[in-house]
């Protein structure tokens, strides 16, 4: 979950990007949600890659809970970026972090999860770029997955970074993949090409372009036009409760775990370093 | 594992079937068991759909209790019917209930489920007909299936029947297709082709007829020839522990909660209404 | 894990291999280790079968200290036999044993498994030649298998020796290959073929011979050359954090499970009939 020197890495492997310096703000509301015959599509939209800060968090937090209001048939989860489903977690965040707001950013992060593993509606991910790590993991949380064909890649390559996968991470995989194909994601840091991903059925689907890779997820919701949705939703949260109890009973431990290794002083130093690369990258 | 008004959907689409009137009763023994050179072959005979009434479920109860006194090699489950393996839960068992014999009904099922799922004998289904919900439990709750080919389905459709399947079911699917197979087929409340069903390994093998099924049954159990009994079962036994001990902790509360739903006001007028069509029909 | 009569089939199924009179002893060290650019090399040379007793166990697991000590890019298990990876237990420490030693060999048997599962670097195995029972454990205990292609075969086959295998070997089964293959290959005892295993998840590459088991198993120990082995390690323990526990609570338990099982009069008896016969064999 967390930002080591090698995040560089990752950065600048993804195509057509420029990193977004820390101090840039979003133009508009970061998440777009608009409701499609019943289907909401949730769409995100923080430029240049969808960095999980704290206010991204935030704001798909409230459209969760907005969304469930409306008791929707479903919800689609997606990108405004050409190329990019999300990059995961915002490394700025954790750069010489104020301790009370990197705690927040860890509850809120947490919070996401759980809601989004354990929203009561059907989901779906359009997966219309790259989805590191965070980006993996918003996608897994989904019930179903349709990802564009192309150079894009899917992963949890945490580990490639230096940085364990937190058990939720961990859960949500083995509840896709299974336990042994998980292991050998995980300890490798694998990103997986859409063949390689439907393979392994980390992805279900893939799709020619954003707008085939909705309406694949659309059909995939409208399977449950005739299910009625309070037995439909108990269900789902039945089959996902081993996961949602893990993180209840861990959620402080390991937001305590997660302090104490950010504010080590090689992970610090490994963070300026990467950060000056990134301005002097923006500066040119 | 409860009927409401989405049931029509099933009981119509039973192809060649009679609903059966309450009132109507077994012409004789609900359930069959024959000796083939050591194996004993159960056959439901319950017409016209093997529905899991209180009385079936007591003789499927008793036979499987009279089965293992002998020692078997093993035992294949089977139906008399032309185009049914059983049609999972008898509705009529929830109309109007006595609450007594409802809670003997829940307990009734928790029985039949430990004591099939975990016979310490080799267990095969042969599938010949349709395997819904209550059908599909107890072909599941066998260490081997083969079904006969046709236009047969098998799975636990009960969310399309407004109903939250119970743990052990859910469990008895994981423990068969995985997890993540086990979320989409229950959330979808899919039926599966035969084809589909073998893809997934929810059954083993396709047979041409009944009689086709019950030789790839044998052959399956014939397999055991020379493993020492008491190593296999015993061994049977550890890896189906989490779900035997999962229903033995939940059996009272899972009954209450079972008593709640069927006694709602609007689940009796659900089946009043599926009632009177079955009348409606038988009188034509 | 424990030997009875029927263990003779195991033996006399063993391609030219002699079996060990319980006297003869080692001719070298049991277990050599050698260096190769950083991954360390760990071959079992008990002739003629790599059975384990209490020495080879003791060995490997000193062996397993040493390599973990020099931080090594990973780990590959192989033999130095030709045509046996490991037989699995050594019967000899069955037949009318020494309390304590019988204890101890249960301790170092668990300790060997605990090493080895929860061994912090990348483990291989380079399986040339058969493998069952304790010789396809210690193969699963590692993260990836080659298996050279020709008559050998894997698995684990208590139940045909009339044995119920631990949970840990369970266990470990599941983790490679999941609950619903588990069960069948464990009630069964089947032995795999290379293209069976291959298919099936049990190993992971087929190999032309043994240079080429080695050299795959090396592939996929650098596919963790860029991974930082602190973020690589700690998930690694992560994810086989389930069964390590088990085993934990467990030990006293099963040792003295094992006890109660070797110290039967019919068991000693059917060691005594098979300890006869291999010392018929041994005479001709």
């Amino acid at each position: 979950m967390l930002p080591l020197r090698q995040l560089v890495r990752l950065a600048t492997s993804l195509p057509k990007c420029r990193p977004m310096s820390a101090s840039t703000g979003p133009t508009g509301p970061m998440v777009d949600v608009a409701d499609d015959g019943g289907i909401a599509v949730m769409t995100l939209q923080r430029a240049p890659v969808n960095s999980l800060n704290l206010d991204l968090l935030q704001a798909i937090s409230k459209a969760l809970d907005d969304v469930a209001k409306n008791k929707p048939k479903g919800m689609i989860l997606t990108s405004a970026l050409p190329t990019v489903f999300s990059a995961g977690v915002d490394i700025t965040e954790m750069y010489k972090p104020d301790v009370q707001r990197l705690q927040q950013y860890g509850n809120n992060f947490q919070d996401v999860w759980i809601k989004l593993f354990g929203f009561p509606f059907a989901t779906a991910a359009a997966i219309n770029g790259h989805a590191p790590a965070g980006g993996c993991l918003l996608a897994m949380a989904c019930e179903y997955r349709v990802m564009v064909s192309g150079k894009y890649t899917i992963g949890l390559n945490e580990t490639a970074l230096g940085i364990v996968a937190n058990d939720w991470f961990m859960d949500t995989m083995c509840h896709t993949i299974g336990i042994r194909n998980t292991e050998l994601a995980l300890t490798t840091g694998k990103m997986f090409a859409v063949d390689e991903a439907l393979e392994i059925g980390l992805i279900d689907e893939a799709a020619s372009d954003k707008a085939d890779a909705i309406d694949k997820c659309k059909k995939f919701i409208k399977r449950f036009d005739k299910i009625p949705p309070s037995a439909r939703n108990a269900t789902k949260l039945n089959i996902r409760r081993g996961p949602l109890a893990n993180i209840e009973k861990n959620r402080k431990r390991e937001i305590a775990e997660m302090l104490e290794f950010v504010l080590k002083p090689e992970v610090q130093q490994g963070l300026e370093e990467y950060m000056q690369k990134l301005k002097a990258k923006a500066a040119k």
